[in-house]
């Protein structure tokens, strides 16, 4: 029984080149919108870039909104989906069942409000509106044009509770909350000990969410990174930080110096690349370091590791953690601090 | 205490650009040879270069190997290190002690043959003599030069019971034997089972040691995947395989298909790129998937289980466990038929 029997589909069939791959891995996906075996087809309403993909999109157009709206369009009408090719990241999309395809059993129906849970990295989909309604200057994109999902295990509803921005941004990265408590709550099993928890890059996203989860989750002690004073600030008032330091991530050994210990386990959430070095160096023997951010580099973290002998395990912050998504909404359910820091983080991007 | 100064030195004193990262993230090493406080400068005689980098210059170049060569050469003029741009990887290096620097305590001294636990990414080196006596076809490069070591500690003495080019591409990947076999040992007493370990280039020289480190760290069965009947025919000699399948990781459909079940373990140590998301579907939910190639990439990987909901843990392969250096090499010692196969397989690369 392999990964793919026991979760259903996958999506081969989409797959137009190369041939034998995952959709992911695919330079070209089939976007016909009729529906095979398993498929659910969703009517998008709002498109959520990856940060470190809209980064790399703005930095290279200097901010110019028109620019990087071609450019997203051009990258989706090319592939099929939005992969964008230098960060290898996508994003993630709302918006509500237009049609279930045979074979499909959910409590899902036509019309039910629903955001993916899988990348779309690996997602047919087909814009129909130009983006008109987007100015390039956010990564929540206003959009219409239809999705194709391979499962409806890939959607959930959507809460009515929550802002709909807010959901889909939370989804989004929901992933590395989960992570973060499992590798505590693992570390409190096997090791009896309450670990000590570092996040870099905490007033992001996937940070102050991860930094929530770490202390429901039994951490003895959460510091965080961030990169100036504002965040500095602005992170204090989720009430969940015994240390918050101020410190670029990307200079290793300032960074080391600004920390001043090691942690038993060290959160990388931070968007940028070259993060690798200072999140080793702040990580104590027998430690582990989890890299959320997309910009990370598997050869610098592999290398840096090894030159400087240290003796920590280092995992890919994979996505997928079940019921990770209902536990990132029930995170912010239940911290107001932190459902407004992010309300607030919203309104900043979107400005 | 940060990582860094329970291991001495780190070379951060070599970084000439950019300003404040530590040198494996270098664009530009010093390669002054007057020593500082705790370096030993080591005259070089035989490079390694990292089998991804080496098949990256290969294909590139087309086989021509004075080509390949030159390219080599102005790496390292350019850079002061052999850190392939590409591949983002190096390799590893073997000399006589030539001196030992201020404060350096160590039981190596000026003439003992050493070979790096460090990699050429993060090793200032200078050439001397074009490289003249290496045809460009082989990753092993005769070399005439000096290196900068940052610590003693990155040294291993050199065993004389054991041909010189054997040790050396031994020690290159001695981190994924001495990983592999952790796991195991770490999934018997957590989860008190004797897990299923597969091999996926269970010919290369990571592969055979580690499939070997995996039976006697105690796995249930090893099994093992190689590209070709050649490479099939060739490990069955190795007598720690219960199956041998013939496939390309390449292709994640066709992979999970040849191989018929998942693993609790899953090593990955083939070359190419691409080999993420068969390594994720041949592992079963809970298990765990070790990346020890330097083509691996990050995004591919995390995205990819993310998108068929694949439930385990990703390890990017650190290439430092104490003692990996020593304990690789009584592998060999300890296994006639490895030895054997490792020393065909040198044969077969430098033809």
């Amino acid at each position: 029984v392999t990964q793919a029997s026991t979760r259903g589909g996958i999506g081969e069939s989409r797959v137009l080149d190369p041939v034998g791959v995952l959709p992911q891995a695919a330079f070209h996906l089939d976007t016909t919108s009729a529906l095979r075996k398993g498929e659910v087809r969703v009517r998008v309403t709002l498109l959520n870039l990856d940060a470190a993909s809209f980064h790399q999109l703005s930095e290279k157009h200097a901010g110019d909104g028109d620019a990087i709206r071609r450019e997203v369009l051009s990258i989706i009408e090319e592939h099929g989906k939005m992969h964008n090719p230098v960060t290898g990241s996508g994003g993630t999309l709302l918006g509500v069942v237009e049609e279930l395809g045979p074979g499909v059993r959910t409590s899902l129906s036509p019309g039910t409000a629903v955001a993916s849970l899988v990348s779309l990295t690996l997602t047919p989909l087909v814009i129909d509106d130009g983006l008109s309604n987007w100015d390039g200057k956010s990564p929540l994109i206003p959009a219409s044009g239809y999705a194709i999902l391979f499962s409806p295990q890939n959607l959930i509803s959507i809460p009515t509770d929550l802002p709909q921005d807010l959901v889909l941004s939370v989804i989004d990265v929901c992933g590395a909350p989960a992570l973060t408590s499992r590798l505590i709550r693992e570390r409190s099993v096997f090791d009896d000990i309450e670990p000590s928890v570092l996040i870099i890059g905490a007033a992001g996203k996937s940070g102050c969410l991860s930094a929530v989860a770490a202390q429901e989750a039994g951490a003895a002690t959460v510091a965080g990174v961030v990169l100036d004073e504002t965040d500095a600030k602005s992170i204090e008032k989720l009430q969940v930080f015994d240390s918050i330091i101020v410190g670029d991530a990307r200079l290793p050994i300032a960074l080391a110096e600004a920390v001043g210990r090691t942690f038993d386990i060290t959160v990388v959430c931070v968007d940028s690349a070259g993060c690798e070095h200072g999140s080793i160096l702040v990580t104590g023997r027998g430690g582990t370091v989890v890299f959320f951010s997309m910009a990370t580099s598997f050869s610098s973290a592999a290398l840096g590791a090894e030159g400087i002998g240290a003796d920590l395990t280092m995992l890919i912050g994979n996505g997928f953690v079940p019921g990770h998504a209902t536990d990132a909404l029930n995170l912010v359910r239940s911290s107001t601090h932190l459902w407004a820091h992010l309300e607030e983080r919203l309104q900043r991007v979107s400005r």
